[in-house]
């Protein structure tokens, strides 16, 4: 079993690390405190003897080497972004448990076969720089380096130059680090582990992703002389596609959810009607055919809005993610090391996307879940406590020692 | 009459100040280039042979001497402050008009018995420092100087400091200067007087505002992996009370205009639902009933949506101003020099707040309005012809010609 209070400790000092304002972390991607968390990851890393390795998307690659130098690595880990006001778990934990697993069979004296490679991926969040999961999907080939080079953020700055700026723009391909099976131990974000009281959640599936983002085109016009009936009125627009994603969300059965949860007014000024309103509707669903009627239906909704007021309407997706299944093989191995440990464990599908459903694209691939307090994520308030944490981890520990032959 | 093409080079020259993005002006109000704007303006009005004194809120008062000293002051004027994405004429245009009488009757070498002062009020958009018309507020008494300081924009600046900042925090008390008229030229705003080819507006009335903020609080929470039906989604909150102003104002008759230009997600994450969501409504009438029953009915609305979804709710009236009636005497004078001129004319409804509106309270006060394209303001695109301009001003120059007694 891994030293849960070595982990805690390590989530503890990270943390401290891109402060948030409400006891979370703001620790976006390529900021300085982004910047600043990568070098205590690898310093922590080369501590415990591995050598890091960066490829050209800023991904990091800690690397414990085998008994077979040939072999290919088993890879594990998570993301160290954070959002805007993010937890200190979310993505961190997946990180430094990888980490603790790494620590721990140097502790043991462990030698396995197959290399370990501890992963830290660039911009899983995607608050900074859409889309989510942005390194992990160049490194499954879904996006191109430049493509990725080339996405801004609010103040139009690109992401190469900020990757550059921050120095983790590294020397290696990406994609050049292939693996025998990946492995992601990740906090829930959901209620249900908690509410059931159970340990450990085997992820089979993550659900899809669409992020339709609508720009509304009105006119920009006083809010007291302008006639009701001449008014381009981008907000009224907004305001009944948000109510629209509600009705269509409920329509596609208990396992869908739609939310806005991004929109900027312009120019924002309390006496003009807005010129221009800008939202991203965040639909997901764990079946394909389900996610893409949704929207489609909530693209045509845009559209029938804007025509019924006269206002101008484009449609851009700016992320896109479909239902991932992990692997079957990896899934049951992960089910026996929770029994074996003596942890309870459900099977349960994932409603946020992770790196890990990129990296199936490429490698057999499976994820750990453990609980979070009631179910909050995304929210500076996320909670955990070392004993979920340490399950997880112990159960990380297990698959790795299975994947990668002791 | 006046000097319509000076005119005209004044307003082009003061436009240099502070450009927008798309040929307008972006000179909110204490900003540096509010600052650059004021003091080209006090210098017109020196070589105009003009004194300027600034009161503690900022305002300007540019005074022409009359023959008898201690006669109390014709005051015209209007704002040279702007919307973010503002126009070119919007207050410039009463302000520069103001300045093109005194240089008329200069070159005229027409003294008047009582002194004119061509006066610029603070802040008169109300979009960095909410409310709108917060100096002639102060100078009517329906503000405290303390409580105008404090207003804050949306970086948490304060309004005194600013002021303070660009060197126009004035030593002269507010409202020390008296006046007994107040005339002031604005753009119409609105399409009537273009529409039905009408040289000048008569401002009879000027509707009311109430500007209703809304303080709505969910839960930050992952858009993925939060169930439906667990959600504070304070985004559809905001959606359906903005769906609900409008029916409200619709069912509020034809003179009713309602909408929001200003909302404010946070964090504003595409994966977040926003922890919260704060919008103004801006509601008008020109009737002081049905204002208020608008008013209370979008607070009412907002309470019921919010206790909907089970989110917090919190209204503040950030701005509010009643219907008011102008000068009957001073109306049916600037009918009669409307008429002597030449120029068609009628009587109108202002849709926008003006500073006269507050400056009635303490003289006698009337509104000139001249056309202005499509009724296009609040827009960079907002626009006006040279004679449209040079006609109100000629109203103006016999308002003040009559008034001041020459
Ligand atoms: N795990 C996680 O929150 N990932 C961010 C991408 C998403 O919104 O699902
Ligand atoms: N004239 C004008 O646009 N004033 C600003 C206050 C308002 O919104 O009515």
């Amino acid at each position: 079993r891994v030293d849960g209070g070595r982990l805690w400790g390590s989530l503890m000092a990270m943390a401290e690390i891109g402060p948030g304002l409400a006891g979370g972390n703001n620790r976006q991607a390529l900021t300085d405190a982004d910047r600043e968390g990568r070098l205590l990851f690898q310093r922590w890393c080369e501590e415990a003897g591995m050598v890091v390795g960066v490829d050209a998307m800023g991904s990091m690659f800690a690397r414990r080497e085998g008994t077979e130098a040939d072999a290919l690595p088993i890879l594990i880990g998570s993301h160290l972004d954070t959002q805007p006001t993010g937890g200190k778990y979310d993505g961190v934990l997946g990180v430094l448990a990888a980490l603790e697993v790494v620590r721990t069979l140097n502790d043991l004296g462990i030698r396995t076969r197959r290399p370990v490679e501890v992963v830290n991926w660039t911009n899983e969040e995607g608050s900074r720089f859409p889309p989510a999961m942005i390194a992990s999907g160049v490194y499954a080939g879904v996006h191109t380096l430049d493509w990725a080079y080339d996405r801004t953020d609010a103040a139009g700055l690109r992401f190469g130059d900020e990757l550059e700026r921050i120095g983790f723009k590294g020397a290696e391909p990406v994609g050049q680090r292939k693996g025998h099976a990946y492995f992601e131990l990740h906090i829930e974000q959901g209620p249900i582990l908690e509410e059931e009281g159970v340990d450990i959640g085997i992820v089979t599936h993550g659900q899809g992703l669409r992020w339709v983002e609508v720009t509304l085109t009105g006119r920009a016009a006083h809010t007291g002389t302008t006639p009701m009936d001449r008014r381009l009125n981008a907000s009224l627009g907004a305001a009944r596609i948000i109510d629209r994603i509600e009705t269509i969300t409920r329509a596609h059965g208990p396992n869908a959810v739609g939310a806005v949860g991004q929109l900027v007014f312009a120019p924002n000024s309390r006496n003009i009607l807005p010129g221009t309103v800008v939202f991203t509707a965040d639909l997901r669903h764990p079946d394909l055919v389900a996610l893409n009627s949704m929207a489609e239906q909530v693209k045509q909704a845009a559209r029938e809005v804007a025509a019924d007021l006269g206002i101008g309407v484009a449609i851009e997706e700016v992320g896109a993610f479909d239902p991932t299944a992990f692997d079957e093989d990896l899934l049951a191995g992960l089910r026996g090391a929770a029994e074996r440990l003596g942890y309870s464990h459900r099977d349960m599908v994932s409603g946020a996307g992770h790196d890990a459903c990129w990296v199936a694209k490429t490698m057999p691939s499976a994820m750990i879940f453990c609980p979070c307090v009631d179910g909050l994520s995304h929210n500076e308030a996320e909670e955990i406590t070392p004993e979920w944490a340490g399950a997880g981890t112990d159960v990380l520990l297990q698959a790795v020692l299975q994947a990668a032959e002791v």
